[in-house]
Parts: structure tokens; sequence; C-alpha cells
């Protein structure tokens, strides 16, 4: 059995994650259906991204990856599907959501989506491509459709830049990966690397934020710490958190800008 | 197989929606439950009934919504189910939830809620109707046992007055169907009907809520639209949405009345 | 067929449920997961243990309630799951979640959960256990492997303490069970409790909570009474839920007390 993991920023309140799944179940009754989530920040193509890198691992080979996250009005992508060689699909828009999966898994083949004979209505919505195009083309996927069927065969993807975790001279560098409900600041620094500057609790750090520069200290426990306080850990998803106690990191920490690049510097090395 | 189409207001905060299927999922274990959404406003009727309207195309002929959205203490209504002449089934309380689906779609038989050898419990619960009464009658429904079974034949259905779209000499009207989580105003006016207007990206138009008039101008992206301006534009759902760049919509344009009449003027017209 | 029922207070934004659930699919596919509802209050144990006490009347004998709540950091408990007679089970962390079940309730068995063989990766991560120990178990309880294969048995499981719902002289005491999402504070008093001060709606009542004293109405209509007066009534779940008209009970009323005592005090008697 194939699982379709579904993954949007259309929220939970709106009704058309009941519609995709009704497409997807009229094509395919017997697919296995999960949320990876539903509340992915409006138009935030890189939280996408690293959700799917983070999720990617737990779901078995042949898992239908479907996600529909883009940018506003007018700036839509290609629709396509990616097949990997673990036999896992990713399907979307091509506006760079794939970035980290297809750099490090190796994929097969990509192709444009381009065959209304698979679409859930054969003249699609010009704005409902998650309905029209990428729900039955997952459920296609599912039964085993081959991904040449569905359109022209495309080599060029779409890719977001990133700026890669990196450990120089006792300063970490990386970026924002995505903020949390509760306005924490989690980034793409693998935990495994702060180890690298064996801090005991309460140890002083420094970061850097997009040229903005705060005092912070290694986690503790947040009663021990000051209200305010920059905390910096690692969180149970294995990559550094950067909280603010009591307090929300992202108002105090970010900008606006689309990235965010982050430093840790180790404060404890004179 | 036939879906269960599950709208309510009880939020998915509330563990009342999985008591709910796991009721269904007690009567009938292979029926496919799918959310519309549980995040109806509380109360809100009307919101109910557009939601019902713009999900209903997408479901399959057979499909049960069951609906469960309902004023508050002590104004309850009959529990019905209606029978669709396409095999589909609407089940809730009787008060205004399904004008649209009965306006727009034939009906076979409508019957009153009361044989109490369906509910889950011989005694219901006077105020849990949702897990007691609604959740197993679509489940059975689901099953296949006849309508006739749940109860007395009614004629008469409680409807909600609604104020249809119309276009007339430049002015189009209508009425707000419900308002999205971001406080856009999405109403019950067909885009096609905007068309007419044959508008320009920032052309004028004035708005007319409930007798309070706005200016506003027809959508661009948000980006070139000034902080605070009024923009109408169609939304990926087919409708009409009235916006407030970085703004709420809602707490700008709307009372607190129950029905909200709108009407757009095309201003390029002298 | 078994269920597990799913309770956690990770939030529908995380993608921690669906990681769950796409363990528990890969270990048993035909399992049919109900969530019961990921938003428990963070680490708010004592929410879980009422929830999980209104829920379980209504899903079938032989269900698998997983209810991963947990306390914050480096608090950890032993990783368990109970046989109840009527073959349900229990899973989850030993906190105290689970104490208003196994006094209601007849248990077998409980072990701690030790058996790395039964783990989702042999390895499991010190921070994710809902993905690593408590999902697969549950998978696994659901296919009938027998509960001693999964770790030694335990005779002393932890509990909470719980001011139950007493009457006495006109005066009836209880506890805060949980806030809902408006702020109202649900108690652990049922209403037929109340049922016996025989009171008409608008009759003063006087509530105690942490010593502090307010005065109170029993409930009419909403529309009925003043902005900000405190209501009590039984709520559509049975139990006896306090309200302020057009406000936030659990800001007015609370403080930041782990549990919270409540007395409700009948002043019609004089």
């Amino acid at each position: 059995m194939h699982f379709i993991a579904f993954l949007t920023d259309w929220g939970m309140t709106s009704y058309y994650v009941g519609i995709a799944k009704s497409v997807m179940k009229q094509i395919n009754p017997g697919v296995e259906i999960i949320d990876i989530t539903h509340d992915i920040e409006p138009f935030n193509i890189r939280e996408a991204m690293y959700i799917l890198q983070r999720t990617f691992p737990d779901f078995p080979p042949g898992t239908i990856f479907c996600s529909v996250v883009d940018y506003g009005v007018g700036t839509e992508r290609f629709p396509i599907a990616v097949e990997l060689a673990n036999g896992s699909f990713l399907v979307g828009p091509d506006n760079g959501t794939f970035t980290l999966l297809i750099e490090q898994y190796p994929t097969k083949k990509t192709v444009i989506l381009q065959n209304p004979s698979y679409f859930f209505r054969l003249n699609p919505s010009s704005t409902f491509h998650g309905r029209d195009i990428f729900a039955p083309v997952s459920a296609r996927l599912s039964m085993g459709v081959p991904l040449e069927h569905f359109g022209p065969v495309v080599n060029d993807l779409h890719t977001l830049t990133v700026n890669q975790p990196n450990l120089h001279n006792h300063t970490i560098t990386g970026e924002v990966a995505f903020c949390d409900r509760f306005g924490n600041i989690e980034t793409n620094i693998p935990g495994i690397m702060l180890n690298n500057f064996e801090l005991q609790p309460g140890d002083p750090l420094n970061i850097v934020i997009n040229g903005r520069s705060f005092d912070a200290v290694f986690f503790e426990a947040y009663g021990l710490s000051k209200k305010g306080q920059i905390l910096v850990h690692t969180d149970s998803s294995g990559f550094v958190e950067i909280a603010v106690n009591q307090g929300n990191a992202r108002e105090a920490l970010l900008d606006n800008k689309d990235i965010s690049q982050i430093s840790i510097l180790n404060k404890k090395i004179k």
C-alpha cells in the first residue's frame, strides 16, 4: 500500500483539504492519506521545504509526497512530479519546495503535469491546482500509473538558495528553517554540530541574525533562566532552536527578510 | 463505497469530533469519513450553509453530508435527514443550513430522525445530538438503511433568507458568505458576474455594506496597493472576496449583523 | 478491528502527528487511528487526564488509547502500557495521565516499555518517544501482541491528586478540569450534582477558586445576562462549566496554580 503524505498552507479552517481528499479517494478509494500539516505559513515555501526534509525519513519508500504551498498571485510555477530512486514521488508546484530532498536523495525522473486526462476536470481551474491537478495525480501515482504518462520530462528544477549549516573557528552558521506557533526559531543546524562547542547549561553564546548581534545562553530549564533571555538548545527534532524565555523569538530577533542567515559564536572560547 | 463528509463548529481542540468518528466507525467500520472542516465559527449557520454549497460539487453522488452547526441554547430544531435525487444525503438539525443545497439540487424525501433504535444510545443526551443522533444515523445511511426507517416524512424545511447575487445597472448585489481566518470577507457573488465590469487592475469600485459606503479598487498584486486599501477580487474559490491590504476587512467593514448585504458599484462608468 | 485513539499536545501545526501515524500505519496498515485531539495545552497532564476520562466511554472495548502528553525537559517518566479488564489499553508516559481511568476501570496488568525489538528504531531518540516508542507499541498492541512481550510488569503507577467532586451542606467542591479555547472553565463536577441545588435561571451562586470568592448566577441565555457576569451551567459534556458573559473566565478567575480547587455555594439557601 502506498501512502499519500499531504502538506499544504491551506489551514484546517478552510474546506480545501477536505475537497482534495475527496478527489484522491474518488480515484483510489484504498489509498492512505496522512496529513503532515496544513498549517504551513501561507506562501512560506522555505518552511515547507524544511518540513518535507524532516518528515521524509519517517515515511516508507513508495510514499507520494503531495506538497501544495506556492507564492501568491501571478507567480505560479509548472506543476511537476519527481520520481525518486527509492520509489517515492514528490508532487507539487516547481518552486523550490523540493530543493533539500532532491539534493539529498537520488532522483530518477521529473515530468511536467500536462496530460489533462489525469486531471480532476478536463479544464482545470486556474487557481485551484491542489484539487484539479496535484490531488488527482497523487492518487494516480498511488495506483501505479507510470510517471511518463503525466507529461514531458523536464531536467531543470527550480531550487532555493540555502545557507547550509557549517562549523568553522568556533562559529556555526546556518539559517532560519521556520518558526513554530510559539514564535520559537527553528534553525537548519543539527544539534550534533552544536555538541562540538562542549557547552554546559548557562554557557554564554553570541547569535548574529541578518547582521544584528544578540547575547544568548545555552539552554537550561526554562524556570532557571531570566524572563526575556535568549536561549539556544537542541529541540526534540534534533535541530538547534532559538527561544526567548516567556517571549517570542521571532518578534525579538527576526526582521521580514525571506532568508535569515544565522551565526552562533561560542563565547566560552576567548 | 460511501463517504461521510463531516462539518461542525466544534473545533479541533475539542474531543467531540473524535467521539463522533468513534461512533460512526463502530457502526460501519468501512466507512470513509472526510472532514470538510470543524472550524465553522460557533453557531454560524450561514457560514455552514455556504461551505456546504461550495464543497458539494466535489463529493461523489451517494455522499452523506453530516453537518452539525446549530444556534445556541434552547433553540434546537428537529434533527432531519434529506435524500437528494443524486443519492446523496444531508443529515443535521433543521435550521436552514441546507437552504442553498435544497434550492439547487432536486430532493426526494425528508424525514425527522425519531427512531431511537438507530440512535447511539436509547436515551440520547439532550445536548450532544452530534454523537447520539447525527453520527449514528449518518453511519446507518452509509450502510444503505432506507431513509423512511429513521422517522416520519416531513415536507416543510426551515430555510434562511438569502440575498441572491444579482447584476443590474453597473451594480452587483449579494451578501457576506463568511469570513476567513485572516478577516477577509468572502461573498456569495460569483467571479464571472464581476467579469461584466471589464475591470483592469487598479480600477476604482464602491462597496456598500449594510448601508455604509467604502472606496475600493479592483485587486492587483498586494505589493502594489497601499496599506489599508480595500481590495476586491475573485479568489481561488471562484467567488468575489473583499480584503484590506495588510489589514482585517471583517473589522473594518462589517458590523455585527447576522446578515450583511453587499453592493459593488462600478465607478469606471460615469 | 481495533481503534487507536490518539491524544497529544503536539498541535496540528507540527508535523509530529503525521510522523507518528506513518509509523503506526507502517506496522499495521489496517489499523483505524481516531484523533481525540492534538491540542491539549502543552505539558498539561491534568487536561489530558480529564479528556481521556470523558472520551473513554464512547470508544469500544479493545481500543488502544495512545496518550502522549508529558512534563517539560528532564522530567520524563517510564513509558508504560496498561491492559484494562475490558480489553482496552492505555499507552503513554507514566506521569499520572491515566489516574482517573485506572481508578474507575479494573486493570489487568501494566508493563514498562523496554523491549527495543518493538521500537521504531533500535536506538530510540531521547526526545521523541511518541514516534519511537508509543506509536509502534500502540500499533503492535492493535495486532494482538501480548502485553508482557513489551517489558517487565510494574505495579505502582504514578497518579495525580484529584479533588473529587463532593456535595455537602449546600456547597459543591471539585476542581478545574481544563479550559476551552474561549477561556471557559470546565470543572470535574457532574451536572447531576448541581441539580441538587434546584436552581432556577438567574439564581445567585457563590464560587470560591483557590480561596478567592466570586458572585455568579445560574446560567440563563447569554443574551439575558450582563456583560462580565459570571455564569454557571451544565454544558453539553454533562459537567459544570463556568463562563464569563462576553469575557474570559480563565483570565478573570484563575491564577497560575497547577491545581485549582473550586467550591460552588448555593446562595438561595439562607
